[in-house]
């Protein structure tokens, strides 16, 4: 059991048999030939050479399929965290090879971060992270994203990782564009975005199953690799200034330590966390959406482990930050993949391919992988949760415009430490403000009820008050304030009851807080009872010696309350 | 009405009478006794020069006597600041001259800071820090001041802002002790701390009211400051290696302005917002604990405004980052000060001493400000919050812990950064993890209590769950992972039902949890049903497209539900 707990991989390789392996073979073919040409473009969007994009899909692959939990999640490369990558070490200065060992050292911190988060199962501090930040900021880093991958459509050099930055840049360089590149990024663009909505249809007409259609739609960026890589070549495209890959390192990835420096970490460190929490996020969302289709559950702290194993595994051989990824995943779900095994086959055939096909990647336009990673995150933007979220609630609003904009002019750093703030002291600020009610009896019954919107039977002597929320530090000073402010204006007050049906917890703070309330009514002549109240704060309150100082007394119900103590 | 919100001077002046005046000057005077050695001795803790103490008494009095709200706040050098104001400006290498400038940089910083969240009424940000991290942080920080003050009552020199720095740096140096100082010291000590307790009683029986000795018993520290002062003179005990304090420049400080260097604006901006979040919550908790016994009542936004104003204007005029202190607005209480006007009196007081007084300074041995100091701090070390908290919630007690123990080994900037972080994290972790009951129906009734629990009655195809917690983004992960669970083990499922008594508040990212677990059981062909939805959550429900998606009905109460979905 102890060993399944730590190795998922153990309970469904026992059962495993012919028609899985068949169904994850399917689905490995297809997956691969997707993530070939995305790996490429994820890690020139990293800035690293586009070789590292495919180190960074084999091994994470590879160890996800032993500690992951997800059935169906596919590990690499994925948009978000490779700009998150740019941008962590972009600002650095470092020279090209001191630039490679800090992705990996990045993927390292990242990794272990992760693996040690899941460890102590603390998989719950993803939570901090509200749905629309999660949003926002992914509609902004795709916006980001897409503005990056500009001058490469045009074949012009321009710099930044925030708009204020990219947009002057531009500008200034947009009548330097590379006609003969600027030509086939569009067409490349264009068949990306038709392929995506007119291709299926039409092979469907030519006689495929509408689901063989499907899976052939989504491998079209392989087809735009290829023929713009011919196109390149054929044409002689680089006399005409179109740039390409280039020669890039035949072979497998080699092993290479990442940086141990203390210097290097410290500058890393921030980064590293928030790429870390990103990462988790989006694949613990992805994993738990897809799991849930097939009445199958995650774990996610196994997740953790999962992902925290496959950051270390790629550092070690030239890789940097991966996660779960939403689109790659959800073709391995929709090819049918069985088992996790079909990450594992997916990772060999990607590893086949790399021995294979580095030496034809030379000629590939950057300008295609340009086109393909602004494919990729056009759906990612998504600005409906701006209205959505005005209707529902201006916290919620605030909280994701802050990460719009923020993410959009400061960065992706910025941006997501900012909505994760703001989404803290918005939830901070309302529980610290709780719905308090002075409640009075319905006449003829036991129920007591607000005496603002019922007419209900109140004595001059005894105030009861009910608490809308658990007593806890944000809204201790709340409570104390509201409650003087009530007290100094009624000057016949003898009984203060707390009526406690709401309260499911009460900390040290609001304890401290209920006995020096306690003291000040005393000085006063004014005595406090409490009443309703349920039994796990009982316990605590009995663990304290507050019981004994309290001036009046703990009633069971608010009815018995005011029987004892009007005049 | 709009001008007495902003000056709060403008309530009490008009009906200022002559009766007023007496008890308003009584207390000004024992008041400004009591705060000049305190004054002193809190600017050689911030590593200022003493008359800096004095400067930073007058303008905060006069300055909160017109924009504070409580009427009894003494506001000028504390204790904690002092020596958070030494950690922040410890660190950065500054000449003296410097220092005194960025000491009034960082108490202009404090107080815009102040100003600016009073000006936005976002007081409530004070609620952050809960009372166990407090408690634990001052009585942190006095042993720190305790230690910090070990060289000046020897006469020795160590240095550092944490017990790692200074310990070492004392063992090594405390055979250098000088015998004369630390006499001298030791008397000093005595002397203050058996007046405590032994003093008053003994002018009691020489004849004085209680209440008068007790008063008298106050000012202890100005003897001792006059006499160590008379003896160093007489005695020259400069000549055998008592540090005094020497010569200081007579008359009132005069205007300056603080630097607007964005360097060292940026190296102070954490310490600054530190020391405003500590100097806030001091004062808040100071002044409602006394205004609440007398039944008055404080404005915290208002607070903000006078604290901010104080300091501004202190950082014009040679300062550093002052508050309303416990102890001495204690004792202007216990004075009888009537209103503001009290303080107003004492700052002029204090100025006149200022100007008549500073001469004599010279000769004041630094060894009796160290013990005025230590004797002072020493009533706010408290560690009884350890075993309370470890009684009441192993919660407090981790964040208290952690409080105490790094502030001690790594300064009071990580101390009090650490204790806000915890204690935010503990409230969440508890918040992210809510009960939630699986629940049935109690024959014969309409109640429906937890089948763990209770005698109860379900059905195969209905799941009814009850959630006793808010729905917001941090438990919504929990939710459905512990939803999706459930259904994976109940093969016979048709209808989940979420019981909604105690859900007070449903976030975005509740919203869209629920949506999604609502498409997920669909797909599965289970519906998904509400019931006893509150009418603030039915109202944002509303404001979504939620009701229109969902694949079941929202009942009124669970036993309808029940009735309408069983077999």
């Amino acid at each position: 059991m102890a060993a399944r707990q730590w190795l998922p991989a153990l309970t469904w390789i026992r059962g495993y048999d012919r028609r899985s392996l068949s169904e994850d073979l399917l689905a490995a073919v297809i997956v691969s030939i997707m993530l070939i040409p995305q790996s490429l473009a994820y890690a020139l969007l990293a800035g690293l050479p586009p070789e590292m994009g495919l180190y960074a899909s084999i091994l994470p692959l590879l160890v996800y399929t032993l500690f992951g939990s997800s059935r169906v999640l596919s590990v690499g490369p994925v948009a978000v965290m490779s700009l998150m990558t740019a941008a962590a070490l972009g600002s650095l200065g470092l020279s090209a090879e001191d630039y490679l060992v800090a992705a990996m050292t990045l993927a390292f911190m990242v990794g272990a971060l992760l693996f040690l988060l899941g460890l102590f199962k603390l998989g719950f501090v993803a939570n901090f992270m509200s749905h629309p930040v999660v949003t926002g900021f992914i509609t902004a880093s795709a916006i980001l994203i897409a503005f990056t991958q500009v001058p490469n459509l045009l074949g012009i050099s321009a710099h930044g990782h925030t708009l204020p930055e990219m947009l002057p840049s531009l500008l200034e360089t947009v009548t330097d564009t590379n006609l003969p590149t600027a030509v086939m990024a569009a067409l490349t663009l264009l068949w990306l975005f038709w392929s995506r909505k007119g291709l299926a249809p039409l092979l469907v007409k030519t006689g495929l199953s509408a689901s063989a259609a499907s899976m052939a739609a989504r491998v079209s960026p392989v087809v735009a690799v290829v023929l713009t890589t011919l196109a390149a070549w054929g044409l002689d495209l680089g006399a005409q200034g179109v740039a390409t890959v280039g020669d890039v390192p035949t072979g497998l990835p080699v092993f290479g330590l990442p940086s141990f420096s203390p210097a290097l970490w410290q500058s890393l460190a921030g980064s590293a966390v928030l790429i870390a929490t990103i990462g988790f996020v989006e694949s613990v969302s992805v994993a738990q959406g897809l799991a849930a289709r097939r009445r199958e559950r995650i774990d996610p702290d196994q997740e953790l482990i999962g992902l925290g194993a496959a950051n270390m595994a790629t550092s070690f051989f030239g890789g940097f930050p991966v996660a779960g990824g939403f689109s790659r995943s959800v073709v391995n779900f929709d090819a049918g993949a069985a088992t996790p095994a079909a990450g594992f086959f997916a990772a060999l055939l990607i590893a086949v391919a790399t021995l294979l096909f580095v030496p034809l990647l030379a000629h590939l336009p950057k300008a295609t992988l340009a086109a393909t990673i602004v494919a990729a995150v056009w759906s990612l933007i998504d600005f409906s949760i701006l209205p959505r979220a005005w209707r529902f609630s201006r916290a919620d609003f605030q909280a994701v415009t802050v990460t719009i904009v923020l993410t959009l002019l400061a960065g992706v750093e910025i941006g997501v430490a900012s909505g994760i703030l703001v989404s803290l002291v918005v939830h901070l600020y309302k529980t610290s403000r709780p719905h308090v009610a002075v409640v009075g009896e319905v006449p003829g019954t036991e129920h007591f009820r607000n005496v603002a919107r019922h007419q209900v039977q109140t004595h001059e002597n005894i105030l009861s008050l009910r608490i809308d929320e658990s007593l806890y530090f944000a809204n201790t000073r709340y409570l104390e304030d509201m409650l003087y402010a009530m007290v100094a204006e009624r000057p016949r007050l003898q009984h203060v009851v707390l009526m406690c049906t709401a309260v499911n917890e009460v900390d040290m703070s609001a304890l401290d807080s209920v006995i020096e309330i306690n003291e000040r009514l005393q000085e006063l002549g004014i005595k406090l009872h409490l009443s309703e109240v349920k039994g796990p704060v009982m316990d605590a309150l009995q663990r304290s010696d507050f019981l004994q100082k309290l001036s009046g007394q703990v009633f069971l119900t608010q009815h018995q309350a005011v029987e004892a103590l009007k005049p």
